[in-house]
């Protein structure tokens, strides 16, 4: 019997739309107001799903509590209260737009967790705009 | 890499359950109160997802202003204060229950943004009652 | 030791603002789209609050199911799935705007509840907008 | 047209997460809080959804009445404000985990429903942690 | 310049709604499936509000985190995964209705955050059903 | 018969909280990840309310997409997608904290409504901290 879990977790950081191969008219007129310089932020909500068999005996597919430990040493020490820009390697070379942040959190807990089968994650930007990626 | 994007709108409206084919008792019996011939109503929240690729260059799949803004002139600005049976071309022929809404909201999107990969559409009649449609 | 307990309701009800004093003019200018003469509607949220010692055998304050029957009896059965303009007297001569309508139930609760200290009614029209009275 | 409609439910239950064939510091070990001989407890938040072909005539897949009422005579009234473990057959051999009960809500549903296609719940232990299961 | 700031927690805890000096007709009576002997459990959301000056330096009234790590060793860690019945002193003779939890609570923080003016716990047992208690 | 109504708005900032006149240790000390010198930031949700006397022709305190311009206009024009230290004017000098902005917010907007009676607003931060002012 498979099942998918889903743990739900949240960071708040700063970052700022750019592209430094385009002209400063050209990444504002693209971008709008999160080309602005000074940059902005958000809370960020996330959930991440793991899909698998239940243990008959203890009738856990993974301990929440186990999962809720990689996302925070993962995840939420990496990117919470930071400027994504500035302070994460991750973004020194990749525009935290949206679409990205939810690539690379898929990558970083797809490594940790050693590949599982089906991991999918969800990043809400605000309540009102949010992405889903699933490696595929 | 392929992602999903999502864009949460909303609209008011009044709608009436009602097969005119039928007798009253019949719709009375059926539909319950929500045949009331003087119409009720509900604040309707719509999620919008589609899928492709994530821009190299960019960092974006789609422009959430641009959705936002497709969603705004096909969908709120047709259906926001609107009564659904009476001001609506769409349901002068077709009984505006929740999947019927479903359907041509996603037929409206579908048409006006050339017939995307994967278009979907989730509509909550309200917080406990909602439906998904897909275009399958 | 006094304590204030609240209950939430909901109810999803059709209406349209006007004035019958007014030429269609003005208030189409005043209403906008509330004021489509097909109506709109609403899904409605109610808190309902009451102020009250606590019972030291029972510590309750008042019972949570009790309280529901009233507000289901009072206000959803009289408002839920109807046209607040045609369908109910209280409208029949008053505007059924949100602050109306928040009075109008509490009213209905107070005379209902024999006149208790410190009921208080939150009526949301939409997540967004909402009304307080207190019947002060 | 196959549309989804889905339909959310909720009932409150104490349980506790208990191997019988572990030790009492095994359980503990393993199941930390959670593993309190005295139970604790959760408002179970559930979701049922179900997929099938628009009736042309009623514009209705299912009437959401029906299954807000099979809901209720299936789940809710046999877990609601009861404890998993001393109250209810289905886990007298079963450990009450979220996965666990969101299979068993499953079967009760297929087989009341009658084996439809597409059967699928999502059932939240809390606003962080919920589970999803489809019948595969 | 007085302001109040407010800090959410949550905690789940089973309970027993029983008066002993009833009789279990009574009990069962008054308090109907909250009575089960075996319990049933809930989900509390817990919002702590406190007032006062705006320090001119920093710009802070309380620091949140303390006020978190505060809710945290005296309500959380004391109540939750906890038979509030079975394993809390402070309703061995006391009734673990909303009503008591939320003055219990109250005077817990009051204690130890030093009779500050103007404390206010708000204590949500379901979304549908809270309870706010300020002292008085 | 006296009637608060209250507008949810929304606006998303990055800041950084700090105090010039302290060294960088005591900074980091107090304000700890919230004192990122390359800054962090929020989704922003405020409510408004405001208290006054139904016009017994219109039924309207106010109109409510009038409370919304004002809001755009005076909050979320000036706040959104901004840096609050750098590049608002009213924290060249004043630590951004939720204390203080909410001060602010309540200060525009007393001064744009002309002093109304009753003005308050609720800052969430997060939706776990929030801050309410009402000018006293």
């Amino acid at each position: 019997m498979e099942i998918t879990v889903s743990r739900k977790a949240h960071f708040n950081a700063a970052h700022r739309l750019h592209v430094p191969e385009w002209s400063d008219e050209k990444n504002k007129s693209f971008f709008g107001s999160c080309n602005n310089p000074n940059f902005h932020g958000h809370n960020y909500d996330l959930i991440v799903s793991l899909t698998g068999e239940i243990d008959p005996i203890t009738g856990y597919f993974i301990d929440m509590k186990w999962l809720s430990q990689i996302i925070k040493e993962e995840i939420e020490d990496r990117f919470d209260h930071k400027n994504l820009n500035l302070d994460c390697e991750e973004f020194k070379q990749l525009n935290p737009s949206t679409e990205n942040l939810a690539v690379v959190i898929w990558q970083l807990l797809n490594k940790r967790l050693n590949h599982p089968k089906n991991l999918k994650v969800i990043l809400y930007e605000t309540e009102r705009n949010f992405v889903e990626y699933n490696g595929n």
